[in-house]
């Protein structure tokens, strides 16, 4: 990844945005800019340079792997050494500098802290989130860090299908994908697996329990690997048993719409268009008011990331972008279903990652 | 889980801390409060009750899990929704009221909305960490969750005696350690799964990767479960191969640390005592600048809670609360060592929970 040149950027970027240095945070941001992946670390930086700081535990990770920035061990927190790193002996220049902070992740007690350390120098601002602006498009190597980890993903799902069987307990199905994942080279999961079975399908986000899977009702499996960094998340409903015609229905219905918001994803409509086109079609089956989340969410380094496809976004999508589209339609106490992918935007429209596995599977 | 009882704690909290009501937003306090466990939601609390908001994920599982505070489903961010409920009809109360919010965990952008939409009835206060603090002395009903948590941990290392060999990679041991967590009935791991093995036996944070484990040397395995929603946390090194005089001196240095360190414990010593006790231990065997980090963490709800055992700290033990003892010494580029244990804290000493495997162990 180019750290060096994602930082050149911030740093270009800092004037525009009236900050004479900005004090990224949220870990997230500070691997995207130098590629540091542990889990306590600050990135000073400034139009001369960047300076990363750590504590004692990551010796030596950060020598290996940051090697845009300056690194500095610290016996505090990371964030407090990077302020503490700004009262040193004044500088030329006359007034107060502006720090810029990440008020979006930034607790407030850190935030005051700093501010208080650094009042007679510094003035604080919230910086607009310039780092998570420039990751909503991704590069080469990036997408291609997400195709193989949405194909890994997709990989795993005849796992599934030879795991569920009424009487299986939700979380032996989520355990036999976890360890193929880590198996196939997976850091880890992007998020706690979803399998919900029964009348559990209708919990949006059913973490796979001790429920044993019933002879008869669909299974939501949601679930993402993490390869590299990246994110997969990838939904697929299956149902056990011999479905009724009203569960034909709804799966039809809900691959329907996610079939519309993919067609309507192109550079240049809006976040809330996709979002409208899934429910548009819900509307017409009459399931709008059990499409209770939003159609779908950027990926990548976090598994929630900008863009967010929901009613009234009016974030216009660019090619780069990488989304989910994943409508869903939940009855409480009776079932539900959704069905997700994620798809690269393109200048004409979309590429779907791994577009396969979407008729419905009876097991 | 008592939740009732807890909210009615906080109630009567309040007042003698100057606040008239608290916006509860970190989630694991949420979930101590109300036995909510969804990834949204925020408790507002009052000496007239407490409401609890989330959104539309979430309706069938807040109807099922929380039964001690009004529910309300909103269409917005459940702080905001939250916020939002303060700016009904003014009560007969004059002047301002002061809603506390946890500084320590909401982002300051959420500080700065809700005190902007608040600003004619509410002023904010940075709130003491409350919860937190009722948190560190845990119930007999936690102390036995925690208790399940460790010994199903305790019980998994035997796969990894089995899976450790030479050629083996990380991934792979942790993958088999979390499938079968998951068999278990593990609802997920603590943390990420460390498998250290080799020269990254000295990379504290060493999550399991892809290399294979070398013909000779220490491989460090760090590892929780979280059952019920309380984690465990276990390190135990062991050596593949034959360990040479010197590997043989570090590993009793460690555990000699460590008993030390856990001979120490007991109600009203001081976290900073534990912490002096293991690096005195080191001192003497002239290792104490390699071990880079804290002697332990307080555990629960989340992997890393109050206390912190580290240098200068002040707070004293209580019976109840319960603590990793953990002491590690890592030479950079050659090995590392750590051993960790799970202890609640008595009146005259401690209970070390699933006391086993503590001699080197040669594969």
């Amino acid at each position: 990844m180019d750290h060096s040149g994602r930082l050149r950027w911030l740093q270009a970027a800092l004037p525009e945005n009236k900050l004479d240095l900005l004090l990224v945070t949220h870990l997230p941001n500070v691997r995207y800019l130098c590629g540091f992946t542990g889990s306590a670390g600050a990135l000073l930086v400034s139009d001369r340079g960047a300076t990363f700081f750590t504590d004692g535990r990551y010796i030596a990770q950060a020598r290996a792997e940051v090697s845009s920035a300056r690194i500095v061990i610290a016996r505090k927190a990371p964030f407090l050494a990077a302020a503490e790193s700004l009262t040193g002996p004044r500088s030329g220049r006359m007034g107060k500098q502006v720090l810029g902070v990440e008020g979006e992740t930034m607790p407030a007690a850190v935030r005051d802290r700093i501010a208080a350390l650094l009042a007679s120098r510094f003035k604080l601002r919230s910086s607009p989130p310039l780092v998570e602006r420039a990751r909503m498009v991704k590069d080469v190597e990036e997408i291609g860090s997400i195709r193989r980890a949405v194909e890994m993903g997709a990989r795993l799902f005849p796992i599934l299908r030879k795991k569920i069987r009424p009487g299986t307990r939700e979380v032996e199905v989520a355990g036999a994908i976890e360890y193929a994942a880590r198996c196939a080279g997976a850091e880890g999961m992007s998020f706690s697996t979803i399998i919900a079975s029964g009348q559990r399908s209708a919990v949006v986000h059913g973490r796979a329990s001790e429920a044993a899977i019933p002879r008869c009702g669909f299974v939501v499996c949601d679930f993402g690997v993490i390869l590299a960094g990246y994110c997969s998340d990838r939904t697929r409903t299956v149902h056990v048993g011999r479905p009724s015609r009203a569960a034909r229905q709804m799966y039809e219905a809900v691959l329907e719409a996610q079939q519309a918001a993919i067609a309507s994803v192109r550079a240049g409509v809006t976040a809330g268009e996709v979002d409208g086109a899934a429910r548009r079609v819900l509307r017409q089956w009459k399931l709008a008011r059990y499409f209770t989340h939003s159609t779908g969410h950027g990926l990548g380094l976090e598994i929630h990331e900008a863009p967010r496809l929901a009613a009234a976004q009016t974030q216009e999508l660019e090619p780069g972008m990488v989304i989910t589209i994943e409508p869903g339609v939940y009855i409480p106490g009776k079932w539900g279903v959704r069905i997700e992918d994620v798809v690269v935007v393109t200048p004409s429209g979309c590429e779907v990652l791994a577009p396969r596995d979407k008729e419905l599977i009876v097991i």
